[in-house]
């Protein structure tokens, strides 16, 4: 029996002689960031040995300065004796940590805007089929002696006009207390189906104006859980944070690994319900003061993983060829099927999957993007972890999948983080001087960079010279900003510590930029395939349409510009953000959106590039800066000049 | 904190000081019977104190000898400091505990035998709606990369002709390994409705012939299980036990008002559920060596406590006036609702109740009586804890409930017992000697006496003169049989420990006597109201059917005799044993008797006999032997002679 005392947690925990430290801190709920999900390669799970001997090993990832002070890697380190640690903050919190985020006025504006458009344009009916009724119950009598649920039904037959109510034991469960609360005076909720209700719940007395619904977008990184009106279909408030499932790995692969251990599955599921989205509903409840028994339907949108692993269905072949998702319609839930912390008979429907890579996360943004009812040929790019295409008009829509990674949601990038408070989101570097200045959200110090500053970054350092095409660091520059490793791993320091008087500096490296330029290349390659499958090209697009959590301030420009997207007119691309989540909204709020987006489901053809001829080459093409073909890129050609040269 | 002891159980527990003793048994499992629930009214929950002191009182349940012993009332103490405890062996298990009680084979082929005949006589499809088929779907290829339950579907819609399939998210969780497992051959459960089917399982390869289901009884006293094969239509097994809710109390009316004590729902629920319907199953199972799985359909018939308890739902107000109860039809309900010990999916029917009352077991019985098809007048009781009455026939049904408590399954009785083994089922007494002979259950030790060994016992005592017609001992008798104690209570022994080398005589106390007649007075008078409500009298009975788990030797002439059943010609009644049982068989093998059950709770009336104006009046005439108006009884008035006198 050993004792390891995490001392920046303030917890001690007790373990056996040779577990493995990163199962230690995950057994006892201690975050500790490990991407690869333990494999020794990404070098995340960094933490510092403060008392104690242990059984490790010196990697790669801790340079010799670090090593001394004892910094290990908690994922390849054996417990031997009673020790000390301590997880550095912006691991274990920050960077990819459960860190709630509220509402935004602003932009619950927007999407409350969007959503309205799109349903005025397409003659939605902005209805759900929930309601709410105040009903006065007539009060038994020895000769009226019918059963409690008889009498509520009796009450709806002759008043409300349906035939028939349905309604699950645990609302039941209720009823007879609920009725006899408020003198037989009750407020029930219930969902229309023709002839028939099925009531969700049932409340003393009148209240009436208490109804809501939930969308949640569930991505790899992020989760954000937005309340609604379902009256007044505003949205009351929003919450987000990292999806805890990132302790199991960075990207679907590794959880999927991690899904066939054992136990893996449920911990997978434990840790995107229990440890996510119930603590984001519970925080809105409480700062709003809601009953969680009156949040009455969901609408859940994430990717095939994700939903998968949301109802915790096995999704190993998911990952084997020939890639088969269990299901991609959602089954009939509710809440209780699933443990979420809303009423129990809440309505829940998963926005469906096309294909394994192309999951609900893309219809619900596609149904809020709108390229079904579009006259016009619109690409669609989703830039979270992975990278999904649909490109198409109100006539057809083809998608793909492209493994681009988490690089545009700040993962397997060394400073990399979530576009969240603390994070820079925009860069320019002097060309002089090779000064950054940088844009931190929240206008705090920095603690790391997110996606849209990564494209930033590398745009100016391209344009300064202070990488080549090729994604590697000039070794002539003289500048205190640029450092080599005893590997000779080249870095470029965006922000000294004594600059921002900050723990450690913040810093880009080779190896970040080749992530970054590969995950860049996928998305790019799998536009130009996904077109070129249809015997199109670049120039056939009307509108680029870019989603996703990679930050607020995505340059168009200085995309272009490393290659991400393509080199056309400016005037087309739109960043059009979470489409993910206002999609999941539009069919909360609207009966007419959720069967389209049903249909969105149905309709959406799918390419598997990894089998498409000429996908590899293309891939390998756009791991340049911009292509390797600088003629597809005549405005970078002309902006590097001499620069052209590889 | 304080140590108790439970030397019979070799089971220590640690407790607070000023715990109540019985509180502490219950809550480490520990069974202890107390039909009073605690009130320090019954005397049944006597214990021994083998070493320490405890806070208690003598009661008049304690006699002077037992005191000195050591015996004490559960209920009525409090712990001080640390005991032991010796908690009686015939409390413990035999009497009321949970020993689980097998098949019996001729038995079961009788259930089977009426169950077929009511099918046959009415032209019922002696068929469910389940159904197992083993499919060999299209192994996926990257062509054919439709995910897994639509490859299921696409199975359905082309080979077997339904247009949809219907699935919970617990199915949709095997569906990946299990198709895998077996090379994509499975065989699917499926319950049909027009169009659709819902899929209740799936198992790799084909497992066609594995098809069950359960018919339960759940009792106030008893518990039966009744595994059936849903092919072949045959009872597999049989287990049976006393309902572990007893030690909450051995009524209905104790368990509601246990069932508002902090978690005296959720304790009563798990009492039924996991303490004693759960391990029969299991027991099945392993003997039978069945995969829960394969267990998919329930149907269910209970009291409408029992029901409601069953389900969690408040009870409360059943006990209140005007004795509403929650509900009276079976929600929709899978297994997972319930937490039983069966498929997550399997379909759970309810049999419905008619009114506070009057439960699912009697609209079960009435099925399987027939009533509802009969040409002639049946009456129809139902000895139960509590005994229930219905008199009709397929014209109209009229049922009545009447407060006859638990005696006639050996509750309120100082020896009573279930009828199970070591019950003295069948008593005579020998006029001239008082010597007693008896009929015990698997011809072993006696442990006590079931409903009908006290019915003989009581009619015998009275035609030898040992109790006069107000139910009270002959004092003038000088027999080593009768003996009365400190004050001036009579009791008659049945049995003597020496003479069967049992821990104590069994015998049967004046209060015991007056606790049955009260009983019998109930029945008799409920359905002399019944019938007089309608206008006629006894004379328009064409049968009596006498239900109820009294025991196998229910002697019609000696139930006569004490003036629980009406004088009228002998060839006239039968015993139909558990007719709940056979009711709930029959609804789980033919979905037209499943509907007919449905129809039986819509049509059959409630009368609330408390209200009946006469039906007090009845009631007191009936509490003698036989009755206070002899002349009802005819053949009694003859053989009594002399002893007629009051």
């Amino acid at each position: 029996m050993i004792r390891v005392n995490f001392k920046s947690h303030n917890k001690e925990v007790i373990c056996s002689k040779g577990e493995n430290l990163l199962e230690i801190a995950r057994n006892n709920k201690i975050f500790i960031d490990a991407p690869c999900n333990g494999n020794v390669s990404c070098g995340k799970c960094k933490v510092k040995l403060l008392k104690g001997k242990v059984d490790t090993e010196k990697t790669l990832h801790i340079k010799d300065e670090e090593w001394e002070q004892g910094y290990i890697l908690a994922c390849n380190t054996k417990v031997i004796e009673d020790i000390e640690i301590e997880v550095p903050s912006k691991l274990s919190s920050s960077m990819h940590g459960m860190k709630i985020e509220g509402s935004d006025k602003k932009k619950d504006q927007e999407i409350f805007d969007r959503a309205k458009k799109i349903i005025e344009d397409n003659n939605f009916d902005f209805k759900t089929n929930i309601e709410k009724t105040y009903i006065e119950l007539d009060k038994p009598t020895i000769d009226d002696n019918i059963c409690d649920i008889d009498r509520i039904e009796r009450y709806v037959r002759n008043n409300l006009g349906y035939d028939e109510i349905d309604y699950t034991v645990e609302l039941l469960r209720k009823v007879p207390e609920v009725i006899r609360e408020s003198d037989f005076n009750v407020t029930i909720t219930y969902v229309k189906k023709k002839n028939k209700i099925t009531i969700l719940n049932i409340e003393p007395g009148n209240n009436e104006n208490q109804l809501y619904g939930v969308a949640i977008d569930i991505g790899t990184t992020s989760v954000v859980v937005c309340l609604v009106d379902l009256y007044s279909k505003e949205i009351v408030d929003k919450a987000s944070s990292g999806n805890a499932q990132i302790k199991y790995g960075a990207d679907v692969i590794h959880r999927i690994i991690y899904s066939t251990k054992k136990n893996g599955l449920k911990h997978l599921r434990d840790a995107v319900i229990d440890e996510t989205i119930n603590p984001l509903l519970e925080s809105i409840y409480i700062k709003n003061n809601i009953d969680k028994d009156n949040v009455v339907s969901l609408v859940i949108a994430g990717n095939t993983t994700m939903s998968s692993l949301f109802l915790g269905v096995h999704t190993d072949y998911l990952r084997q060829e020939p890639f088969i998702p269990p299901f991609l319609k959602s089954p009939k839930l509710i809440g209780k099927d699933i443990g979420l912390n809303v009423n129990d008979s809440a309505y829940i429907f998963l926005a469906p999957s096309v294909a394994s890579y192309v999951g609900g996360d893309i219809t619900a943004g596609v149904l809020s993007a709108g390229i079904w009812t579009s006259e016009e040929n619109i690409l669609f790019i989703d830039l979270g972890t992975n990278g999904e295409i649909v490109f198409g008009n109100k006539d057809y829509m083809m998608s793909c999948a492209c493994s681009a990674g988490p690089a545009f949601e700040g993962g397997g990038i060394s400073c990399g983080m979530r576009a969240s408070n603390g994070a820079i989101e925009k860069v320019s570097i002097d060309k002089e001087t090779l000064y950054p200045k940088l844009s931190i959200i929240g206008d705090d110090k920095p603690i790391g960079i997110c996606g849209s500053g990564i494209i930033d970054l590398i745009c100016q350092m391209l344009l300064s010279g202070v990488v080549d095409r090729r994604g590697k660091i000039n070794k002539d520059l003289n500048n205190d900003r640029i450092r080599f490793n005893e590997h000779e791993i080249g870095e470029y320091v965006l922000a000294f510590k004594e600059e921002y008087g900050i723990e450690n500096d913040i810093t880009v490296t080779e190896v970040d930029i080749d992530n970054f330029i590969r995950a860049k290349g996928a998305i790019y390659s799998g536009a130009a395939t996904l077109i070129e499958s249809l015997g199109m090209d670049f120039s056939a697009i009307d509108k680029v349409y870019i989603a996703g959590g990679i930050g607020n301030n995505l340059n168009i420009e200085n995309s272009i510009l490393i290659g991400l997207l393509p080199d056309i007119e400016r005037e087309k691309f739109a960043y059009i953000g979470n489409s993910s989540l206002v999609g999941s909204y539009l069919a909360l709020v609207s009966k007419d959106a959720k069967m389209k987006l049903q249909d969105i489901g149905n309709e959406m053809t799918y390419v598997e590039l990894s089998v498409y001829p000429t996908y590899m080459d293309e891939f390998i093409s756009a791991c340049f800066l911009p292509h390797t073909n600088i003629e597809q890129f005549p405005t970078v050609k002309e902006l590097l000049g001499d620069k052209v040269k590889i």
